[in-house]
């Protein structure tokens, strides 16, 4: 029987509960979302007492399905003031999931200055001082951990930005190598853990079993499907593992969608030098693993080692939109200076996407010139020793752009844009402009019809067709982020229809029940509107649904193209 | 024929045009809400192209009507994202009604780095290079525009706050002295003129004669009222010119609503030494004028200098919400210090309460101990060199705690709570939590019939009738905003008949109408209800009608009370 395990920080009390009926049915962001909708104020402040964190592995997680361990951690972001949702690799997904807990939410606040850990065991979990980790990074923190509590748990935390509160902070996941690299990176969630003086948690799986399934025969069957269409799916099967996800640096530069410094070109001359190609030669050449999965179950492995020219691990491959981030968007065309910033963001506990925006807009402000890396990792360094300099950094992109008087500040709901340029990938404006979320990719990926001619083919240059391409993917994701499956999975899903069909039957096999395909998408939408309505609750309206006005009026080269998705569409796109 | 008067720093054009309809009949805040709701897109970046700044003396300025020369400055503000009026003394309010400009228009911006000033004369404007001003304070700003138009003209500034596009930064104006000390402060409109490339505007009154009185005979006569029901009402004969609006000091800190320490507490222990009465008596010792009016035709006169103690001239006196915001909000008893805090944020152009209320929040994050006036004073400075440290304080009181991790943090809609706090005065709590302003206590002083028994008796401690008064109080206060009238005369027009008469009568007389008081009071409204619709379009619904979550749990000494009117009556306040 699953349980949800309560922690409330202010009186250091832990208890577990019966998972109550609304969230029956629920896993990862379905669940999280559901907890903030209905147990948060929705206008109290996202650092005090009144505000929730919540972490759940999804539906799937625990069991053998392909890329199933994904966790979701939930809250009011600091950084946008609505709901947020930021899903994880690692392991702790798994390990929570096999230990029976459906959702962990975190409450109150522990008094001023002081520190814990939560240690969750099997049938067990306890709060414990954890004053010793204090002004720790991340690697620091799980190095330390270890050495108590062994290599076969699960590590979170969170590192000196996290403890600082600042809105740029992320939750830390240690992957199979024990190294924190996998983070639940937007919304400033690092922050809202900080605030409960939660500095980390450590998940132990000795002992548990594998998770009970209904219909263990017709799971394995399904489960086998499904990794069948991932392995045939040429890019979770081909450019993914090979390249990871910095395969996209190339195709979005040919796209001239690829924002460069600070999103006024869509074309960046270094772009080859930090391609997911030249990644993969480097790592080679030096010696790296250039194949890693995130997460244990993980067939795609889209991640690897970077070693510095002596053969050293510096971090794990930084992911396409860090390249991105501190690459193009920074005019930095150096891949061992992206490499370090990815690792030093790891370290202290950094959103790499936040964060390289950021440090974009105060390239603009003048504060440094557009490809000076040295400079760039010398002002990064600032936010892990807590400079006013370095907490305005940490803050986040619109923080920035407030503090020094930027008038360019490629935000939504006070989140930053990732790696796609709206203007030239019309169908990712669509979703940064209306996903509840702040400006967010992974809410509904239409760079995949967009770019990629996955799931179909709609023109990235015209404002037709993209609020449907949003609008479906983003019930797409929402279910999907529900499952506890990785995104990835969806190239598969979108492209060959026996993909999704297999997932439904996973859910069926394992809860007993009957869903069909148009089920799992109604939860996606169902999902949405509570999230949305969270979002009303909260001060928003649809005035927050649109891109910063620059992108109407300055056009992108090379293609040279504004935004131009009508309002109404935007309003339109999550009407369901 | 009175004219618009509209600038395009895009193209460094200016023009006159005549007052289109739906601009007729309307002056001050009434002109200023009208042109923004009317002309600026709502989800604009306030300090981008699409923004205007508009500047308009009230339907009565330009009289000899007692203190009826204030200026309204308008835009949307960069520090609430919604709408903002800010008014002001000083002499340009006067000057421009006599000159015959209803309204300037500030619309574009000029090309980066460029700096201009706006000369208005008789019939003329011209926009010249002010290249050669950039980087002054409004002290030396001014002095150099002195030199050149001379000692009879009135001087509008921004200083360095301004041109750095601070959200704290105020717009300045020179007051009988040609002194930088009324500014137009709240809600960053200083960051909205800076980012147009405005530095200042010279109104040059030289040959303008009266304004036009339709009957000048009937104008005199109720002119005459009114300035005998000013001169009859204690608080504006007697409490206001001797001892400023410091004046009440002494009488928050009896009635448990001063907010000190960042709003811990409703006392002060060192309230008498920042007192008006200590005020006045300092002034006095040190041969320093104690009653001088902030524009002319003023007969109230709350103001006079504050000298240093080898009675050199330090500030103006500085108002009783800057006192408390340096003084009791920081901890500081210090009157010579807080003179010379006032100083710096007229040079600097700052908002005294958003900055005082900033430092306060960064007391609270530990930067400085609470009462560490040298500190304070050094940090104060960072702002005027533009350090990161400054940069983070002149942001405002929201981007402090936000940079900084605080939990406590006094603002509505992102502007700082001014110098009474709404736990114990839950009048102007109402008035906080729904003026369409931000935080603000002008647009709706409660604290007459709460504390200062004018206009009828409201129990402070009580939730009970607050939002009737708050909305009687904010009605009333758009139409005094939209005479131009000077906010003080409400203690007269709110305690005799024959004040409130003679407002209606001077604005029949001067311009051959027919209005009645409830006329009047309708205008109110109408210019809240404008007001209100141009937050909705901008991104403001209920929500945003709210106090901080802590002010309705954590209890103010010494009467240990919470904020507890019900947010149904918030949400009814400004519903006509």
């Amino acid at each position: 029987m699953v349980k949800i395990l309560r922690v409330d920080m202010t009186n250091q009390k832990v208890s577990y509960e019966d998972v109550a009926p609304e969230y029956q049915g629920l896993g990862g962001r379905g669940l999280t979302s559901a907890v903030v909708a209905r147990e948060v104020e929705p206008t109290c402040n996202p650092i005090g007492p009144l505000n929730k964190l919540i972490f759940a592995p999804g539906l799937l997680g625990g069991t053998n399905a392909a890329n199933s361990g994904r966790l979701s951690v939930g809250a009011k972001s600091p950084l946008t003031g609505g709901i947020k949702e930021a899903n994880t690799g690692g392991q702790a997904g798994q390990y929570l999931a096999k230990l029976g807990v459906a959702a962990i939410i975190v409450e109150g606040q522990a008094p001023e200055g002081r520190l814990f850990k939560l240690v969750v065991k099997k049938g067990t979990a306890e709060l414990k001082p954890a004053d010793h980790l204090k002004g720790l990074g991340n690697y620091a923190t799980v190095e330390k951990l270890v050495e108590t509590y062994g290599l076969k748990a699960g590590y979170v935390s969170i590192g000196q930005a996290g403890e600082m509160k600042l809105n740029g902070a992320s939750v830390a996941f240690s992957d199979r190598e024990l190294r924190p690299t996998r983070h639940a990176g937007r919304g400033g969630l690092g922050a809202v853990m900080g605030s409960k003086g939660l500095k980390a948690l450590v998940i132990d799986p000795e002992g548990a079993g594998n998770v009970p399934l209904m219909d263990a025969e017709a799971f394995k069957a399904a489960s086998k499907r499904f990794a069948k269409a991932l392995a045939d799916h040429p890019v979770t099967s081909g450019g993914l593992p090979t390249y990871g996800t910095d395969v996209l640096i190339n195709i979005l530069n040919e796209a001239g969608g690829l924002p460069t410094r600070n999103f006024s070109s869509g074309r960046f001359e270094g772009a080859e030098k930090v391609s997911g190609e030249t990644l993969n030669a480097v790592t080679v050449k030096r010696g790296g693993n250039p194949t890693r999965g995130c997460m244990g179950g993980c067939v795609i492995r889209c991640s690897g080692d970077f070693l510095d020219s002596n053969g050293e691990f510096v971090s794990k491959w930084p992911e396409y939109e860090t390249v991105w981030a501190w690459g193009p968007n920074c005019g930095i065309d150096d891949l061992d200076a992206i490499a370090r910033y990815d690792r030093m963001c790891d370290d202290f506990g950094l959103d790499t996407i936040e964060t390289g925006c950021a440090m974009a807009v105060a390239m603009e402000a003048g504060l440094l010139k557009f490809g000076d890396a040295a400079g760039a990792e010398k002002l990064l360094a600032e936010i892990g020793q807590g400079t006013p300099m370095g907490r305005v950094l940490g803050s986040g992109t619109a923080t920035v752009g407030r503090v020094f008087g930027v008038r360019r500040v490629p935000v939504v709901k006070g989140q930053s844009m990732p790696a796609y340029d709206p203007r030239a990938v019309k169908g990712i404006g669509v979703t940064y402009a209306t996903t509840p979320m702040g400006a967010d990719h992974t809410a509904g990926y239409s760079v995949t019809a967009n770019i990629l001619s996955v799931g179909g083919s709609v023109d990235p240059l015209k404002p037709q067709g993209q609020a449907a391409l949003s609008r479906n993917l983003q019930a797409a994701t929402a279910a999907v982020d529900t499952a506890g499956l990785c995104l990835f999975v969806a190239f598969a899903v979108l492209d060959i229809p026996d993909a999704f069909q297999a997932v439904v039957d996973m859910l069926n096999a394992k809860y007993g029940l009957n869903l069909t395909g148009d089920d799992v998408g109604a939860l996606g939408a169902k999902i949405l509107t509570m999230e949305k309505d969270f979002n009303t609750r909260a001060g928003f309206n649809n005035a927050h649904d649109r891109l910063p006005d620059y992108f109407k009026s300055e056009r992108l080269p090379p293609h040279n193209v504004v935004f131009d998705v009508p309002d109404s569409e935007l309003d339109s796109t999550l009407q369901f």
